[in-house]
């Protein structure tokens, strides 16, 4: 592969703008509703009609930032805002209980189905409506969005509240999942926060993830520690997360260069490397889904499945590692993980990407869209990459 | 094959007393803490200690019912019994909250871990303590098992408590599981319990079970339906568990052979039959863990593993539907399962039999117990294969 960064560039946008867009623009959008379809099968017919709230947040997400970040640009289209418009209405009258906390899903009309059992629908509530609120310029949106964000820090220290099983005192553990996030949603609200809050956040979680949560002989990030960073002999606490661990460092990356701090970038690359070395199945190619840091089964059957997201992340982190530290690793990984993912998860014929596939490569679900998958890690890593190789260009 | 039926009671004993039991006597047996591990390895190496209260009641169980069942016979073996109640004075002091209610698990020296979050631990312990108070003759064990049947029908409508996630009223959907459960469970308590209120759970149950589970068009039975038997197009009601279908077909065969209702057999080996077909595996043979009614695309990741219970599961039906009714449907069917579950799950190198196997047949978990498997389901199988072709011979 040479490096044409033009031409890569070149390559994700037009998937972004011809294919990935348009697919989510023609099917999934319910105007009669409100809201979005997001069981989408190959084709992009609908195959069932409820609403998951960290979807739905993730298409109004979505289409706002492509609206602001492609602004003045001969690229951006209004309709886009008229799609992040029918979702943000129809979230802001049905996706929240009467304490303002978001529910998990909702039936077609908008008719609450699963109880608000964890502030990650409220995650993705506060970045979209930060997002949507620049985009439509309307205040109530950003009094959403503000709502949004002051649940997740209320409820930050026990993120499933009365819904959380485990028995307190035995075990404590502390998941990687809640300083990611919380990095990651201060970022896409940093216009709405006072910027000594914002950068005392991102101060905070960068360091809890950089010391907590990595494992600096292994050089991994482990998915759950005890509550002062050391591992526990659990199934959790040998659980390593490729996916999310790589898609964890370029936030890092991504806070680390607001401040010009060159050695936690490095820091990051290098954990993406060690991540890609210990995850690819060397077998059969792509990276694997979940696996135990000791070698032990895993408790999740899924875990030599290959995941749409998991590649398309670790597309964005190695271009990200690229372009910020020009290491030669990076490009070698970048290539390698280029031919796999493009070659397997694309679907040219029906457009969009696949999203589940078997160890070998080939399609477990035959579907654009589901549960899990919407509108959000395909367009985003499109986007992203787009933006890297732009700038190498 | 040839219908040698003392030659598979042969193969099913010898399969039972001199593989699967010794190799769980010799390696899951926590003589030191008490209880059992269950994590281990394809050689039997311990590796994980966590005590799942599911997996340590059921081993409770099964020593308990083979030393009832081989009574004052020559099979039988007194270690078994010092086996149970290393495993029932363990649960009886560790396993309760201060209500009684059965926690999920506990730690390798019994301090909880998981919190009592739906009523399937009280259902086995109430199966494991009645079976224990019968072998052991321990008041007692009597009074555990009683005090847990109680929890169950006391929470029988609301399994979950206030875990439960579902928004109340929006779309309310009853499981397979709970009239399962109950039939089973009483069965087991039978000696215990008013003959009237037993024959009363089983008739309810069945009746439950076998109109509105059973879908009459399809002959196959739902996981999830309407509290009035209709059929609900969601994810969970469109889901089809082929070996959960099947193990339900056993229980109420079970259930009517006792009260000679030849016509709710023959309905129950016609859904036996109809789910192989429907959940047989045409390119690799074996049978899908979960489908979707409609061939939509499954939540579950897992859809297209081959299980170990799945196919012991069916194993069992088959043998008993041919015992009870001599079709020829059901012998056609046994030999070509019988083939395919002895050549890929049963492992003679090692011992015991492997628990999860991707879809084309190899061993995907390098494991013989984990968090859901445990000293259940083979040597369950076993032992009632056993005892069907006995009959046949």
């Amino acid at each position: 592969m040479e490096k044409d960064f033009k031409g890569l560039a070149n390559q994700y946008k037009k998937a972004l703008l011809d294919d990935v867009i348009p697919f989510w623009e023609q099917h999934s959008i319910d105007w009669e509703k409100g809201g979005y379809f997001t069981c989408l099968d190959r084709a992009g017919k609908v195959y069932d009609t409820d609403k998951f709230i960290w979807l739905q947040n993730r298409q109004v997400w979505l289409f706002s930032m492509l609206y602001n970040q492609l602004k003045n640009q001969p690229e951006q289209r209004d309709h886009w805002l008229k799609v992040a418009a029918n979702g943000a209405n129809f979230l802001a009258k049905h996706g929240r209980d009467a304490d303002g906390n978001w529910y998990f899903a909702l039936d077609r009309t908008g008719n609450p189905l699963v109880q608000p059992y964890n502030i990650f629908s409220d995650c993705f509530a506060a970045m979209a409506f930060s997002k949507y609120a620049l985009a439509s310029n309307e205040d109530w949106a950003k009094e959403v969005a503000l709502q949004a964000y002051n649940n997740v820090l209320r409820r930050k220290d026990n993120p499933k509240g009365t819904y959380n099983k485990t028995f307190p005192g035995t075990r404590p553990l502390k998941s990687l999942a809640v300083p990611m996030i919380l990095a990651n949603l201060s970022l896409e609200m940093a216009w709405l926060l006072p910027s000594d809050q914002l950068e005392e956040v991102l101060a905070v979680t960068v360091q809890e993830v950089m010391t907590d949560f990595l494992d600096g002989d292994r050089g991994l990030m482990y998915e759950n520690v005890a509550p002062d960073g050391t591992h526990v002999d659990s199934f959790e606490g040998r659980l390593i997360n490729p996916g999310h661990g790589i898609e964890a460092m370029w936030f890092v990356m991504d806070i680390a260069k607001r401040r010009n701090d060159t050695n936690t970038i490095n820091q990051a690359v290098d954990v993406v490397l060690n991540s890609l070395n210990f995850a690819w199945d060397k077998e059969y190619s792509g990276l694997y889904y979940f696996m135990d840091a000791e070698g032990h089964p895993t408790q999740q059957l899924e875990w030599d499945q290959k995941l749409w997201w998991v590649h398309l992340e670790a597309l964005v982190a190695l271009a990200m590692s690229y372009r910020l530290t020009g290491r030669e690793a990076c490009w070698e990984w970048y290539q390698k993980l280029h031919t796999y993912t493009w070659s397997h998860f694309a679907d040219p014929q029906y457009g969009e990407w696949f999203g589940y596939l078997d160890r070998r490569g080939e399609v477990l679900l035959n579907l654009k869209g589901g549960k899990w998958k919407g509108c959000f890690h395909v367009p985003r890593a499109l986007y992203l990459c787009w933006q890297q190789f732009e700038a190498l260009s």
